[in-house]
C-alpha cells in the first residue's frame, strides 16, 4: 500500500541531504542559464564539488524562447563541438547552425545532472560571503520568499570560487560593487553592455570571462556587462564557449 | 564575419518551417507537463505525426519543483521502467524509488525531441476546433498576448486526436463542456477532483485516461479531475502510465 | 571563529528533524489563531504529539490587531481563567475583562511552545487527505509559494485528528465540502456564519465545536461559519473555550 | 469549403515574408505615431525601403485621444500641404486650422501602406545594433514578450539608417546615450524638453530633426526631448514638418 | 503668432459642438471594431446620423494584431467587394483573400469618417436607456474613468435604435439581460458562443445578425455570441457582411 | 511656544470623544453621498442623534465628478427647496435647474455639520448587529484597513435605526440578505436596478425608500438597486427627496 | 416628462461654459488644498478672475483624514480669523483651537464658490507654459487620464499668476527645475523640506510663500518644501494664512 | 447580557489612554524586531517609560521565518543570557545554540510587556521631530494609511531619546540624512551594509550600537547599515547585545 508520509519523508530527507552536502561546496555557481550550465558541466567533470543556484524553478535562462519566440537558436563553427558532445542535433545552414532552443535547454541539464553537478533551483542569490577581501560563498534564500515580499532571513552557503553567471543583471557583481567597491575591470566598477554587435561580442564575451573580484569569476552575458562588451545577438557560440572557459580557469586553481 | 540578418533569417525561417508543418497534425497534446511529454515520446516512437503545446516556456509542468521545493520525486515500481527508458536514474527507497525533479524534466523532453515529436512553446489553448460534434483541432494564440491582454484573434491548428494533458485545470475538458455541453463522463459533467489518496488517486488515473469527448482524449491529473478521481500525492507513477496509456489508445485509431 | 556553513546547517538540520517527526501525528490543527493555540496547548499538555500549521509567519491570527486596530481585546468572567493559566494580564471593566491584544498572542504562543506543541509557520494547507471516507491528513504547501503563484506540488502530513482553525473561512471545510460532499451540520453543507450578535455567538460557538466529518473537527471562528452561528463580536472568550473544548473532545478519542 | 488550416497558413506565410524581406532595410523607424508615419510615407514616396516598427497595436500614438481626450487636433497654415495630400478634411478657424484627431490617424496609416512602407505592429525596440560607431539597424521583440516580463531573446533588424520617431521617451537616443555615450548635442547628452510654448516648439522641432548620432535621425517629440527645445502644444504642424523633413534628409544619403 | 489658449479654445469646441450634435442620433453603434465600423459607413451612406462609441482610443478592435500577431486577415470571395469598396488591397490565395489587417482598420475607419458618421473614442457604454420595454439610448463614461475606478456618474446619449457591436462580450445584450430580462433568442437568454468552425461562423453570424431585444440590433461576434453560433476564425468575410446587413436592416425601418 | 504634543492629544481627545458618543445612537447613515447627508441633515434638525460612516475620506459620493467628469447636477423643480435651503445656487435651463456639483457636496456637507450630526469617514461598514431579527446597528472598521488587506476585528456600534445609503452597491442590504434571507422585497431579495430612465427612476426612488427589513431602511440609490427601480440619470432630484422622506419615516418611530 | 438628453446638454453645456471662460485667467491655482483655497477665496474676494485645478474629485487635500484618521485639526490664535470669517466652529483647548476637519473642508470649499472662484477638479496638471522666462499658464489632463496611462495629449490654460499649492510634492516647482532649471531660492534649486518642528514650519511657511520664479508663486506646505523650511505638524494655522498671504501678494501685481 | 457597544467603549478606552500616556515619553523605539524589543524590555527594567511603535501588527521582525523558512536561529555563548532570561529554550551544538523563532519572537515580546513597555503596532514612523538639532521625537501614522496609500497627515509623539530599530533599512537615519544632513558617521552619511561575513559582523553590530545623531540611537541591524559594518548571517547574539548596549548607553543619560 502507498503510504503518503514515506512519499513525503523520502522527498524531504533525499533533497536535504543534498543540500547539506553542498553547503560547503568548491564552486558555487549562480545562475542555471547557458555559460552556467556549462560551466558546471565541465568543472563536474574535472573532477569539482559544484553546485548551481537558480532563481526559476526551469533551467535555462533565456534560452527557451529562442530569439523572439520562435524556438530555435544559432551558433558558429567554433561552439559546435559543445553541442555535439550533449547529444544536441544542430542544423548547418552556410556558416551558422541552427538547434531547437527547447532541446538546447533539456539536454544541456541532462549533461550538468549526469556528470554529478548539483543544481538547487527556485533559489535566490541575496548576498555573496566575504572574508577578508576574498569572496568565498554565497547567501541564498526562496525565490518564493523574495517574489512573496516575506521578510525573512537567508542562510550561507560556502564555496572556495563563485560563478556569476546571472546573464545581463551580473547580480552578484553589482552586490560586490555596492558593498565592497572595487572591482577588477578598468574603472573598478561595472562598465555596462554596450550595444549589439554579434560579431564583436562573441569575441570578447570569452575574452572576459575571468576574475573580477578575488574569488568571484564572471562567465557569459554577465561578463560583457560587466567588462563593457556589446550585447550578443540571439546567437548563443560565445556564451557555450565562456562556461567553457570559466571552468578551465577555476580548474586551474582548485 | 558574422551577420545578424543572417541570424534573425535563419531563426523565423527554421521555426516557422516546424509551426507551418505541424499546422495539421495526427496528434495535438495541449500541456508540456508530464502526461503530455510521455505520452507524446510514445506517439512518436509509434511512428505518428505529434505536437505538444505548451503555456509556458519550459516544459516540465509541477515536476520542476518536486514536493514543496524539494526538487525530488518518488515513482512507484510499475513506472520505473519509463524512467530506465529515458535515462533518469532512481534510488530505491523501500517500495519507492525517489528521482531528482529537474533530470526528470530535462530527460523526458530530451526524448520527446528526440522521438521526432515538435514541442511550440510560449503558446495558449484558446478554443477547440470542432466539426460535427468532433474535436479536429486547437485554436492558439502567444501566451504572452494572454498575459499582457492584448486585444489579439487566434489561429487554428488541425488534428485527427486532441489530447487535453493540462493538469488540475483541465483546460480543453472546460471549454468543450461550456461551448458544447455533454462529456463522456457519468454526468455529462466534469466531475471534479477528490481529496488526495495516493494510492486511489495512482490507479484511477490511468482508469480515467480514456477519451472523453469524440477526438478529445484525457490523460494524467486532467483525468482525475475530468473523472472525479483523488488528487495524487507528490507521486508520479500514475502519470507517467496515463501517458503511455493515451498513447496506446490513440495509436490503435490512427 | 564563527562558521557561517554551520550556522546553515544547525538551522537546517534542527528544523527538518521536527518537520520530519511531525509528519505522522496525532492531532494536526491548521491554523495558530486564539482558538487553534488554545487546542494545541491543551492537546500537549493532555500528552499528545500535536503540530499548528499556520499559514502566516506569525501567529495569533487576527488577534494582534484588537478592535479596529486599538490593541486591546475583551473577554468574560468564564474564559478568565484561560488568560490567567497563560499569565496574561486583565483588567476588570464592569463585567468585562480587558487585556493587551499583543500580549494576548505572546503569551498563548509561548505556552503552546512550552507544553510540547511543534509550530510550523508560513506553511499552508492546500487540501486534506482522505482514506474510505476518513480525514487522516493535511496536504501543505509553503505559503510564499502561494503568494509567489509558483507551479509547486505540495507534501502530505498523517494525522489521526485535523482540526479546522482558520477563522471565518473555514478553510478545510470548505476544502472538504467541494471535494467529498456532504458535511455533519443540518443541512450537509456550510451553513454560513449570521450576523454579529456578541452573547449569542459567544455561547453558540463552544456548542458548535465538534467533528464536521470525521476525522476532522472545527473550533472557534470556523466552528460558526459552519454550523451557522452568529459572527462574534470584538471579545474573544468563546474562541479560547472553543479551543479547550476542541482539545477535549478529541483527547477523550485518542 | 473553408479550411481553418488554409486560412493560418496564409496568415503566416504572408506575414513572414513581409518579415524576412524587411530584415535588412533602407530606413527603419521606430515609433508610429505621427511624424514617424510622415518619414515613412515621403521615404516610401522617394523610392526607399522603409519599415516602421510599432510598440503598440495601433498606429497613430498620441494622436487619438486629441486634446484631453477632446478628438481633435490643430495645425498651422504650413503644414496643411501635408494633410491635404492626406485626404485629410481641416476646417479653419482664424489663422489655426482643425481636423479630427481620429481622421488623422487613419489616413496617415492609409497613406503609409500605399506609398509602399512597411508596418510592424506589437513590436518593441530593445536595443540598436551598431558596428564600428554606427547606428546600422535595431534589435527587436515583441511588446507582449515586454508587457508579460518573459525572459526572451529579441531578434535584429538591420538598416542603412534608423529614426528615433519614439515621441518624448526618445527610446533610441537614450539606449545610444546608455551604451554608446557621446551623442550629437551640444552636451553630447541628451538636452531634455523644456516647458511648453507652442510658437517656439514648432519652430525648433524642425530644426531639431536631425542626425543625432551617425546612422540614427530623430524626428518629431523625440527631436525636441533629445535637442531641448521646449514642449509641443496640443498642435501637430510642426510634428508633420518634422517626419517631412527627415525623410528629406535621408533621402539625400540613400 | 501661436496662441495656445486658442488652440485649446478651437480643440475644445469643435470636439464639444459634435457631441452636443450626436446626443440624439437615429442610431448609435456601441464598438468600433470592423462590423461596427461598416454598419457605420453604410448607414451613414444611406443618409442616417450615426455615431460610434468606442473604449479604446483606437478603433479597429482585434483586427490590429491580425492572427496571432501576424498582422494579415483572411477574408472569402463574397465579403471581397466591401474590401475593394474601402480602397483595400487584397491578395488572392486558392480560394481565399488575404489583406494587411493595419490597412483594414486604417481604410474602414477613413470611410467611416468620410461617410460621415461620427466616432466617439474612448468612452465607454456603461447602460442603455430604456422607455416602455424599448431601448432608446445608451448611458456613457469616459473609458478612463472606468479604467481609473473613479467614482463618476455618467451621462445619456439618445438613439431609435442602438447596434451592439462589441464582439465577443456583447456588453449590451448583456445588460438587457441582467437589468431587462427576456431577449428575441430561443431561450430568451444569450445562448453563448460555440467552439469554433470557420465555415459554419460565418454562415451563422450574416443569420445572426437581427435584433434582439426592441430597439436593440447585434451585429458580428456579438451576433453569435448572443444567437449561440460558432466562433468565428481568423477570417473576416462574415464579420463584414454583418455589418453591412444590420446597416440595412435598421435603414428600412428609419 | 508651540507643543506637538498638545496639538497630538487635542486631536486623539476631541475625536475619540466624538466617537465614543456616538458608539451608541439613534441613528446610524451608511454612505455620505447626498441622500445621506441629507437624511442625517433632515434627523439632526428634527432633535435626533445621528451618525453618518462613511467609507471614503470626503463625503459627497458621486456627486463630485458631476456628469462624466462635467461637473455641474441636474435637478427638477420639485426638489429644488432642498438646494435652496442648503444655500446651493441653481440655474434654470428650461423646466430643469443646473447646479455646480462641487458646492453641492461642500454644502450639504456643511449643512449636516451646522444641524448637529456626525460624520465619520474613512470608515467602512463590515456586518450589521442584529438582535432577535432586528438591526440593532453596525459593525465598523477603518477602510484603510480593508485596503490594506489587514486581518484586523472590527468594533460595533449600536442604533435604534439603521440607514443603508451606500448607492447602488446597497451594502447592507446584502450584507443582510447573505446573513439573515429574507428582506421586506417582493421577492424577499435584493430585485436589482433596472436600466437607466430618469423621469421613472425618480419617481420611484422615493417610493422605494422604506424599510426594507425590522430596523434597517434603505435610501438614494440603493433604494431602487433593491426594490427593482430604474436606475438614475445624471439628475439627483429624486435621490434629494428620498434621503428627506427616510429621515421624515424615520422620525415619527423616535 | 424628464428628457434625459436635455440633462446631458445642460450638464455638458455648463461646464465646458466655464472651462473655456477660464481658458484665459488672471489666476491659475494648482492644488485645491487648505492654502490653495484660501487663495482663491482672498483672490477672488479681491476681484480677480481665479480658477483652481485639483488632481482628485474632491477638494481638501489631506485635511479630511485630520490627524491620523482622527477627523480634527488644530490652529494657533492668528489664524483663527479665517476659520471664524469662514463660518467654521473653533473650540478652544489651552492655547490651541480645534475644529471638525471634515467641516473645514466644506466651509472652506463653500467659501471659495461663493466668493466666485471657479473650481475645476480631476485634472491634473502635466507642465507650465514658459514664454521668455516667464510662467504664464499650465498644461492640464483628465487625472482619470493619467491614471488609466492613457497617451493622451494635455491642453493648456493662461494665466497671469500661477500658484503651486500642490503640498509637500510642490509638483509645479519640480517642472519648473526640471525643464527650466533655476529658481529664486538660496541654492536655485528646491531647498527640500526639512523633519518636522511645528512652530518652526508655522512661522517659516508665511516666510516662505513668496514667488519662485517670475510668474510662479508658492503657498502652503509647498513653501516650506521647496524654501527649505520645516515640516508642518498637524495644525494648520500656518497653511491658512499663506493662503491669505500668496493672495496678498499677486493682487498687489494684478 | 453581553453589552457590545460596552465591548467597543473597554477597547477605545484602554488602548487610547495608552496612547495619550506614551504620547510624550522617555524612550521611543522605532522597530519592534529582536534589538527593539530587547531595548525596550532593559530599558523598562531600567525603570524607564519606553514605547516601541512596529510598523506591522507583529512584533519580531525577520525572527519568524528563520533561516530561509526554516524557524529555527542560531545564537554564540555571550548572548545565551539574554536568551535564559527570557526563558527560551537553547540547544547546544557545538559552540552554537539554537531556538525555536517563533519562541524565541514570542517571549521576548512577553518580556517586554511585562517589564511594562508600550508596544503600539500597526503604526508606520513618517519622520522625525527636531528642535535645535536634536531628535526629539517621531511623527507617526497607521501603517494601514500608508499601505493603502490615502493622503491622511501625521501625528506626534514626544521622547527625550529616539533608537532606530528598523533594521537594514534604518529608516530613520535616512530621514535624517535626508532632512537634515550630517549624521555622526566617519563620512556623515549612512555608510551602507558591507557583504556577509557572521564573525565580524556580530563584533561590529555592538560597537556601531551608539548614537548617531544628536537624540537619534541605532540598534540592531540598523547600525551596522549605517556605520559600514557587514550584513549579519542568520546567527542573532550580536542584535541581542545590540539592544542590551543601547538600553545602557540610554539609561546612563536619563
Amino acid at each position: 500500500m502507498l503510504n503518503e508520509i514515506e512519499i513525503s519523508r523520502a522527498i524531504i530527507e533525499e533533497a536535504i541531504k543534498d543540500l547539506l552536502h553542498n553547503l560547503n561546496g568548491e564552486v558555487v555557481i549562480a545562475g542555471g542559464g547557458p555559460s552556467g550550465l556549462i560551466a558546471a558541466a565541465y568543472l563536474a567533470k574535472y573532477g569539482h564539488k559544484v553546485a548551481i543556484f537558480e532563481r526559476k524553478l526551469s533551467t535555462g535562462g533565456g534560452v527557451w524562447g529562442g530569439g523572439m519566440l520562435f524556438p530555435r537558436i544559432v551558433i558558429q563553427e567554433q561552439a559546435k563541438k559543445i553541442l555535439n558532445e550533449s547529444g544536441i542535433k544542430v542544423k548547418k545552414r552556410g556558416s551558422l547552425y541552427v538547434s531547437n532552443s527547447i532541446e538546447v535547454v533539456a539536454k544541456l541539464t541532462s549533461r550538468v545532472i549526469d556528470a554529478g553537478a548539483q543544481i538547487f533551483n527556485g533559489i535566490s542569490v541575496e548576498d555573496v560571503l566575504i572574508r577578508q577581501e576574498k569572496v568565498c560563498g554565497i547567501v541564498i534564500n526562496w525565490s518564493a520568499v523574495e517574489i512573496a515580499q516575506l521578510h525573512v532571513d537567508p542562510i550561507t552557503v560556502g564555496a572556495r570560487f563563485v560563478v556569476d553567471a546571472t546573464g545581463h543583471a551580473a547580480e552578484l557583481c553589482h552586490i560586490v560593487q555596492n558593498k565592497v567597491g572595487k572591482l577588477l575591470t578598468p574603472s573598478g566598477k561595472i562598465e555596462g553592455e554596450k550595444s549589439m554587435w554579434a560579431e564583436e561580442a562573441e569575441k570578447q564575451t570569452i575574452e572576459n570571462t575571468k576574475e573580477v573580484y578575488p574569488g568571484l569569476y564572471v562567465s557569459g552575458m554577465a561578463a560583457n556587462a560587466v567588462f563593457g562588451g556589446p550585447r550578443m545577438g540571439p546567437i548563443f557560440g560565445g556564451m557555450f564557449l565562456s562556461g567553457e572557459k570559466v571552468a578551465r580557469l577555476i580548474h586551474k586553481r582548485l
